[in-house]
């Protein structure tokens, strides 16, 4: 597979004065910006807490571990999707996309519990630490249970804290509640997608395999796309009043090029570099993840194909063997090649709306790079 | 022990023209205004859902008819809160209150998940909902983790479906926004004291059985008091322009009267009757929660009714004769009898402050007969 850093090597990335890449979302010093506003943020809550009882330390020590890691992609669009429709750099608008950052981590705390996976970022998943904590300290009952709870209660206050944030970004309210219904819908879109893609695991193999695969590229579309890229440009776009035109440009730049990011997540989920993706490699086809890479390796399939992926994947033992199996019929399928070549068609669908679209200023050129960025790299 | 409905007839309630009477929940029609609101805003989402697949139906479905049981405690309160501080009556109040029975919905929801309760309001728990589901339909993999996911995501809806309703109350903005402090304290506050209930079961016992009582009072007061009736007071009261000393009256009723509606709780947890409960008798006993009853049994109990307690809690496969032991031991420790003077005593305070305060109009009196209501019935 094509390893992603070099494939973002080939296109020109913001360079830093010692010759060092710099991240995209790094411009403006944008990364650093959201961590101090997240760092400010979580340290309130800290003290919330406290009034509440010492023992809650490890809720909010959770959340700012797992924080630790991530990209800001979602921060990032917002950010840009606001300076892209004119609007000023700023604190207020800085909070309000390191908001996004807290539902993002809402989402990936709650998902680890429901998929049981055990890392995240290359660390413990959460629900791995306090079950950890649990017996370390040599509590009764069951550690697993309480890591279970733990979890539940540090993604729920996740999503509690995105809209205090959100809210309380500084900008002024009547921009915030223009956005706010598609800060409704991307939450509860998203909370959708994540159920249908729980539920792809449990039904049963479509008789056309084309189905299969639609319903994996619609999964994708709601449990990951629009919530990592078009919903933020959108909401960072109406906080500063865009138009009717520019909003549609962000939709039409930011539907497909998220559909990309997540192909591409799903091919490094199988293919990828554990120290790039955080998750032991092989990570999803262990967990039996119906993704559009494994519809198409279905779909394209001979009999003995098809029985080795039907055995094989989501099996929670697999080993590195087996591992190495799946992965050949993925590729000797044209799989591979077929979610690459998406991967590159939607991106480059994307990449010309945007250079259609009205953008302003700056913020076209980093919305290039960023959609580069996204596509190219693991989270 | 002494019937809930005895306890609740023996104050006088409103009385309805026929000769039954009329829950204080439901004066000025409340209830059904309550559970109107909910309905069309819950229609509302599923329109939302249906838009990312028909499939999501069954997430929509789960909180509809979890929320066709409950007693609109929490709406009651934030909506004589704001009458008490000379609000008038009208949707847009109605709606705000209807929130927080959102946020009861996911509480409980989650709460659960952390359990691995069976049944909730004598109907099968949300989880175990999505678990027959799957069972149902012969989808593939395991039913219980379909379930717990489920669950989750279905929690994960009502929590932020709680400030999407709350926003969109039609309240004017500026009155919502002075009420927000409230509002987040309220959802860290409860999600922290769910955290130290979760961490109570865990912990061993404490060398001084005093510190165990106090603990457990210390966690009710998180984890049910506060969300029950002290903020969703002082939220109504807040968004009607509350001064000072209402909102010091309204803490001064709200909070012991939440503690001894915890304390009523966790007594029918462990004598109530399943039909008033909703819950199989001695369920609390099964899932060995660490109560203030439980607490104050062991400080008065000899070693051998310590040992049986020590024995019999938290085994979830307890038969109804072992309950019958435990109820023994906690009627014969005497502590039954201390916490339904505690009980007493917590109420007659809260009443106390409610007399003395400058609650407006109706609202003193539906305020003592909720807190009435709330502390002599189940959930």
């Amino acid at each position: 597979m094509q390893s992603p850093s070099a494939s973002a090597s080939s296109h020109a990335l913001p360079t830093a004065a010692h010759g060092i890449p710099t991240s995209p979302v790094n411009v403006e010093r944008l990364r650093s910006r959201v961590d101090t506003a997240l760092a400010a943020f979580l340290e309130r809550q800290a003290g919330t807490l406290e009034g509440v009882s010492r023992d809650c330390g490890p809720l909010v020590e959770s959340v700012a571990t797992l924080m630790r890691g991530g990209k800001r992609l979602r921060p990032a669009f917002c950010y840009w999707g606001w300076r892209g429709a004119g609007g000023d750099d700023g604190d207020p608008i800085t909070r309000a996309a390191a908001a996004l950052e807290l539902f993002q981590a809402a989402a990936l705390i709650h998902d680890d519990v429901m998929d049981g996976s055990d890392s995240r970022r290359g660390m413990p998943a959460v629900h791995r630490r306090f079950a950890s904590l649990h017996r370390g300290q040599g509590w009764r009952g069951d550690g697993d249970r309480f890591g279970l709870a733990g979890a539940v209660l540090a993604g729920d206050m996740c999503l509690v804290w995105t809209d205090e944030l959100f809210a309380a970004s500084g900008l002024p309210i009547e921009r915030l509640e223009a956005a706010r219904p598609l800060f409704n819908r991307m939450r509860t879109e998203l909370l959708g997608g994540q159920y249908l893609d729980v539920l792809g695991q449990s039904l049963p193999e479509d008789e056309d395999p084309a189905a299969d695969i639609e319903r994996a590229r619609h999964v994708i579309r709601y449990k990951s796309a629009k919530y990592t890229i078009e919903h933020p440009l959108l909401i960072g776009g109406t906080l500063a009043g865009a138009g009717e035109e520019l909003l549609a440009t962000y939709s039409a730049f930011g539907l497909p090029l998220g559909e990309a990011f997540q192909l591409r997540d799903d091919v490094l989920g199988v293919f990828g570099d554990p120290d790039e993706t955080g998750k032991p490699a092989g990570d999803d086809l262990r967990e039996g993840k119906r993704t559009v890479l494994v519809a198409m390796a279905m779909a394209a399939a001979n009999p003995a194909q098809a029985d080795v992926v039907r055995r094989l994947l989501g099996d929670p033992r697999l080993d590195a063997e087996s591992i190495g199996v799946l992965r050949g019929v993925i590729e000797d399928t044209g799989a591979l090649d077929a979610v690459e070549r998406l991967i590159d068609e939607l991106t480059a669908t994307a990449l010309k709306a945007l250079a259609e679209g009205p953008v302003a200023g700056p913020a076209r050129d980093v919305l290039e790079q960023l959609a580069v960025a996204a596509t190219a790299r693991a989270r």
